[in-house]
C-alpha cells in the first residue's frame, strides 16, 4: 500500500485562505473525475457539479452562507447540485470527499461551504427549483502561512493542526 | 502527485462478495483512522463507529436493510452512529468515503448498506434513541471472480466494471 495515498486521506484538511494561482484545466478535470467516480446508492449519481470561476459570482456565492466567505478568495468553487432524497446528502459527502482528497494530492486545498440561503444560491446559478444547492466547495492553492501540501510539511505537523477525537472515544466494539 | 493514490480514488467501487479472510487489527485501525480524520461542519465530528465482527450480529444487521445482505459475508461491518442534524449525513458520507478508499488501498473491498429498519438496528446495537444508525459499511477481501484491488487489474478493466455518467452531463460552467 502506498503510504502517501493513505497520508493524503489522513492529512487532508480544510483550507480557507488561498493564493491567486489559478487551477489548471487538467487539475480541475482530475478533481471533477474524482467526484464523478464516487459511489452512490443504487448508482443513481444524484449530482451535478457547477464550476464557478467568475470572481463576481464567487463573491455572490459567499453571501449565500453564514461561514462561506472563503469562497471569495477561492480559485474556483464547485457547487453540488443534487436531487432531493433520503440518502442523497450522504452520497454527496462521498463525492465531495473524493474531490477534496484528489485536490489535496495535487497540493490544492479546499473547504466546504454550507449555503444556508439555498434559494439565493439557486437563483444565482439558475438551478431549477426542484434541485438542491446547499453545498459548495472552495478550491485553491493554500496561502503560505497555512499548512501546505503533504509534501511540504512533516506529517506530525500537519496532523497537529486540526484536532480530532481519539479513536477510543469514537469506536465501539460489537455494540454501543 | 502519486498516480496510485489518485487511481485508488477513481477505482474504488462497491464490493458485495467477500472471502472468509479476516481483516487484521492493524488494517482495521487504518480504516477507522481514515474515518476519524474526515472533516465535518464546524469540526463537530458527529459520528461514532460501531465495529461488528460477530457473525450472528452481522446476520441480524443484514435483516435491517432491504439490500443489506452483503453484510452476512463481510469480514466486519462499521455502523455509523450519528447525531441528527442538517449537515450530518453529508459529513458521514465524507467519513465513509475516507474509510472505503483507505480500505481499497489495502486491497479490502467495501459496500454501503442502508439500514431502512433503523429502530431494529438501534436495538440490535444498543444505540440510544436520540442517535441515528441508518448506515453500515461492509468490509472484506473481494472474492476472486470479482475485480480485485487496483494492483491486480488493469485500470481500464476496473473502470469498465461500473458505469458513471460522462463529465459532460454532470458538469455545468458558471451556472446551470
Amino acid at each position: 500500500m502506498s503510504s502517501d495515498a493513505y497520508d493524503a486521506i489522513l492529512t487532508c484538511r480544510a483550507v480557507r485562505h488561498f493564493t491567486e494561482t489559478p487551477i489548471s484545466d487538467d487539475d480541475l478535470q482530475r478533481i471533477l473525475q474524482a467526484g464523478r467516480w464516487a459511489g452512490s446508492a443504487k448508482n443513481v449519481q444524484p449530482w451535478h457539479f457547477v464550476v464557478v470561476r467568475n470572481r463576481a459570482r464567487l463573491n455572490q456565492l459567499a453571501e449565500c452562507g453564514r461561514y462561506a466567505s472563503h469562497l471569495r478568495g477561492a480559485a474556483l468553487a464547485v457547487v453540488l447540485v443534487t436531487s432531493p432524497g433520503r440518502w442523497v446528502d450522504f452520497d454527496a459527502g462521498r463525492a465531495a470527499q473524493n474531490m477534496m482528497v484528489a485536490a489535496w494530492l495535487l497540493g490544492i486545498g479546499s473547504c466546504i461551504a454550507s449555503l444556508h440561503d439555498e434559494d439565493r444560491a439557486r437563483g444565482l446559478l439558475g438551478v431549477p427549483g426542484d434541485l438542491q444547492t446547499h453545498i459548495a466547495i472552495s478550491f485553491g492553492y493554500p496561502l503560505e502561512d497555512a499548512p501546505q501540501t503533504i509534501e511540504d510539511l512533516p506529517r506530525e505537523q500537519v496532523l497537529a493542526h486540526i484536532g480530532r477525537q481519539p479513536l477510543e472515544r469514537l469506536v465501539h466494539w460489537e455494540a454501543w
